[in-house]
């Protein structure tokens, strides 16, 4: 399976996009079919997306993070989402299994209340990482597919929050944890992949 | 490149693995030298990462997973740690622009000071965050990476940090992010992958 790490080595972030290259939303359907395969913790699937095109919407994101062109040149913002309280949705999200006859009654009362006991436990900055944790893991496979896809993407956290949720009424349930950029890279732009350190230096063997 | 998607599509969290399969540290070596093609933020590579095969220090690691048996029975188990300070090292990670001749003296000047003073006024909630944020991307790829080398994984939130920072030595400048534990799946364990709400209640377009 080489294609897979071909396409590890070929995903940059594009410092630049080719302006007027439109993404329809087939398209990021398309992505997000597959993206909604990412793991998440307990399986509470606690990312949610908001796919950006609109140029007027566009423009005010662009001003939140701070004027950045390449906000502009996209074909679409992306801002990944986190839902703090994605453990109240656990009863949810598990009644397929008891319906399945994968668990039974008592079962699955024990696994709801195992995950929603455990997130209240550990109380609200746990649940905010928990956003944070979940909806990265969700981004870094929604990049992967969009390269597989042909296109180019930016992670980008050098955006003010509280304007982004302004601008997108997002509620306080909700951790912006991301803005991605997505468009055809500008290659002319394109500077040489940044230093990576060696595996000595980041990993160690017990 | 459908083998990715293949990839995707197969890439499950293992409930259980089949005892006695090492690993060795070169195939662990191999992944993480593409796990570092991972996006962070500044490309201050936030990531480090612990992989214990030990079987004394991996007992211990159960014990601080509330016991959990696939702790025992995986090949290793893998600490995700975030580096709350990964921005001290912006002058160290950019020197090579400068040395290459991509960025003069004042450029890379700026691009440092501007890299430190980001995570300096955004505080240290803000940075905490960021090592949950760059960690979790980089995890998301060496999932996927594991499972191209024939390797399944689990990542996991299960388990008490103080203690998994007790028994790894690991110093309150680095966040324990996530567990992962990995090794060969116990594929008679397996149940159906779990319920996946339908793209339109995680993404909205604009």
């Amino acid at each position: 399976m080489s294609d897979f790490i071909q396409l590890v080595k070929e995903r940059r972030s594009a410092m630049n996009f080719l302006p007027n290259q439109p993404i329809h939303p087939e398209e990021l359907n398309e992505m997000f079919e597959l993206v909604k395969l990412a793991p998440s913790a307990f399986n509470l699937q606690h990312t949610n997306y908001i796919a950006v095109t609109d140029p007027t919407t566009k423009d005010q994101l662009k001003e939140a993070a701070y004027g950045q062109y390449k906000v502009s040149s996209a074909s679409a913002v992306i801002l990944v989402l986190g839902d703090k309280k994605a453990y109240e949705q656990a009863a949810e999200i598990y009644s397929g299994l008891q319906l399945l006859g994968i668990l039974n009654k008592q079962e699955y009362d024990f696994m709801v209340n195992d995950t929603v006991t455990f997130y209240e436990s550990r109380g609200s900055e746990f649940q905010r990482e928990e956003a944070i944790r979940n909806a990265s893991l969700s981004a870094m496979l929604f990049m992967l597919i969009a390269k597989e896809k042909g296109w180019d993407t930016c992670p980008m956290i050098g955006f003010d929050p509280e304007k982004v949720k302004q601008i997108l009424n997002i509620d306080d349930q909700h951790e912006v944890v991301m803005m991605m950029t997505i468009g055809k890279e500008k290659i002319s732009s394109r500077q040489p992949r940044g230093y990576r350190k060696p595996v000595s230096e980041f990993v160690q063997f017990i």
